[in-house]
């Protein structure tokens, strides 16, 4: 096991009709924004809720965060907030609403121009921080649970993270009766995020941490378990509810301790939507499988262990070289058609929200984004061999 | 799955070398007291790299806090924090240290007799604790990432159990290195009492939480997968990390969320180690397979679950009532077995600790504890239906 340091002190608050307690958990006297997305909040009485909790609080409201949440929107709720001497800011939303809110949290108090905490990654250098709360109401993204965030801005193309020890909020909470309004499409989104966020700190090379990989294999296993439950019967509370918990645990560090990570899934996954617009969720869908194939030698063992301990398709005891080539093509495909049942497509070519331009010649596209990867200096995966060749390789592997 | 609120914001610190780290988590300038046990720091090194590691800040030392630490004896570690007006706690030790040191940071500023802490339920009343930090020496108790502490009293016989959100450490640095010196008897009381706090958080009446069945069931399985790789071999640092981590996952609330705990086996195995000096870990080893057996209809379910994922000697969709029966029994059996494997005693007439005095008359001692429990007017097990009588038989069945 490697060291680790592990310090999450966000308060969950976790079921039903729980949103009545955010009275008890910001200071009286405070001065509260609000922020929201497309106003999906005013349609399921999230909205309603959550003012009736805050009466007696001077509250104000920014609406219209997008999904990816844009620079440009954000800096507006920040002129807001130094107008306003905003002391409290509370996200009601998903995870694109929590991360915007995150960013207004940390621009705030920052001397310069606030896109340098994306850019510039001074956000070691963020000293002081609005408090955050939450009440979400999507399971997905596990932001509200940590202190990272991720920030994009249109003009440019771009899709950056960051995250500060003091951008964990304050509490988070998670009544699932939020969640049974979202669409299957969106719900089918959280799930992909959630599996795929396990696997970027799971499926790498083994450092000997047997509680943390089976932690791992937990969560795949209900995500896999609890996924056509939920999709068949969107009114299950009690599969919203293990979907959210899934989803929370996911991200919260917890599973990270002591492992190798490898997000080169999201970093990929973060340029073709920044570039093109596709879902986060249905950009990792589509990348995670060329990397599987791209990074086949290297993550072999791991790959094999997550199909035996989570699809039970190889015997435990299966260790024939012929048999278990076979075994990970078997895996893979089961992942593959676990994505497919959701309606999630795994080929560029395929979905059909990729935009008309796309078809006209990916491969230049491919180089753009390989370009931009790698000019930023780092190489991906855990190995750190994944350079713009390979980033071409498991761009051209996404297309078809 | 039941509503929950998780809040944890102990600070771990894992890995080797990592005890220097102190430094930069105590306030300069604080006056700290030092908290050990019978001296075995001075022998291991551990207390040459805190006291390294704590140069510039002002010390003091208070040794001798014994396992189940005795509340006459933390009374007088009170008293020197109030006479030196001590700012930090730092206990360096296992759990019995920590939970004394956890009863120090409360009475120091406790109004009135401080066993009304523990016997009159007031820990609600704890409005202020000295800071704590730890550096933990032995896994175990979890005491090291959660605000709860056992305290004894030997004087009268008892042994009690109180906590705060003001008693969470603010650190805890887990060295593995620390837990090699360890005398097999404590490593195997270790693994016993981590495996105990998880089965009664998990092996109860199934409320739909399947993400904590699995957390709970990763570390089962870690536990039995790496307790004779450590008692082989103790100097084996990575088993002694994954057995680490196992102990401090098992308690700090994380499997608790949501889901039906029954405590009875630590209250009545606390009662055994009050009146007659019974390890913690060696009476929850005697206690746990007679409540087994006294409960076996209502913790049946969960029991065969626990069998199919951890131990694999049922087949996953066995389904026949007589199959099952036996399979019970199998499981049962291989719990046991992994006891005696550790050198743990699970009948009290069979264990080399038990005082001559037992023997005399134990169904006259069982009385007396079952009458004790009883009196406290609170029924044990998830169904609340352990009263007197369940308990003399449940005592009865720990004998032979």
């Amino acid at each position: 096991m490697n060291n680790f340091t592990y310090h999450n002190p966000v308060k969950i608050v976790f079921g039903k009709n729980t949103i009545a307690k955010i009275k008890d958990l910001i200071p009286a006297n405070n001065k509260v924004l609000i922020t929201y997305g497309g106003g999906s909040i005013k349609k399921n009485g999230v909205y309603d809720q959550v003012m009736k909790a805050l009466s007696g609080y001077n509250v104000l409201e920014f609406g219209g965060i997008e999904a990816n949440p844009d620079f440009n929107t954000l800096i507006k709720a920040v002129d807001l907030c130094k107008k306003e001497k905003v002391d409290f800011l509370l996200s009601v939303g998903g995870g694109s609403v929590l991360d915007g809110t995150k960013f207004i949290a940390a621009a705030v108090n920052y001397n310069g121009d606030p896109w340098e905490i994306l850019t510039q990654k001074k956000s070691g250098k963020i000293t002081k921080a609005l408090p955050i709360g939450c009440v979400l109401t999507l399971a997905a993204t596990g932001s509200e649970m940590n202190g990272f965030a991720v920030i994009s801005r249109r003009e440019t193309g771009e899709k950056l993270s960051f995250g500060s020890p003091l951008l964990f909020p304050q509490f988070s909470i998670l009544d699932p009766q939020t969640t049974v309004s979202l669409s299957s499409h969106q719900t089918a989104n959280g799930i992909v995020d959630a599996f795929i966020h396990v696997m970027e700190q799971y499926l790498t090379y083994d450092v000997n941490t047997p509680l943390q990989d089976r932690q791992s294999e937990a969560i795949l296993k209900t995500l896999i378990e609890t996924a056509p439950i939920v999709m068949n019967n969107p009114d299950d509370l009690d599969a919203r509810a293990n979907i959210m918990w899934c989803a929370t645990q996911a991200l919260n560090g917890l599973i990270a301790c002591g492992v190798v990570q490898d997000w080169s899934t999201h970093m990929i996954g973060h340029e073709l939507t920044a570039a093109y617009g596709l879902d986060h969720a249905r950009s990792l869908a589509i990348v995670f499988p060329a990397i599987i194939e791209n990074q086949k030698s290297r993550k072999f063992n791991k790959f094999i262990q997550y199909g035996k301990r989570t699809w039970h398709v190889i015997p435990a005891d299966e260790n024939n070289e012929n048999d278990l080539n076979k075994a990970f093509d078997k895996v893979f495909n089961k992942t593959i058609d676990f994505f497919h049942s959701l309606g999630v497509k795994t080929k560029l070519s395929d979905s059909d929200l990729i935009p008309e331009k796309w078809a006209v010649n990916p491969e230049q596209t491919f180089e753009i984004i390989a370009d931009r990867i790698s000019k930023r200096g780092l190489k991906l995966g855990e190995h750190k061999n994944i350079g713009y060749d390979e980033i071409k390789e498991i761009l051209n592997k996404c297309w078809k």
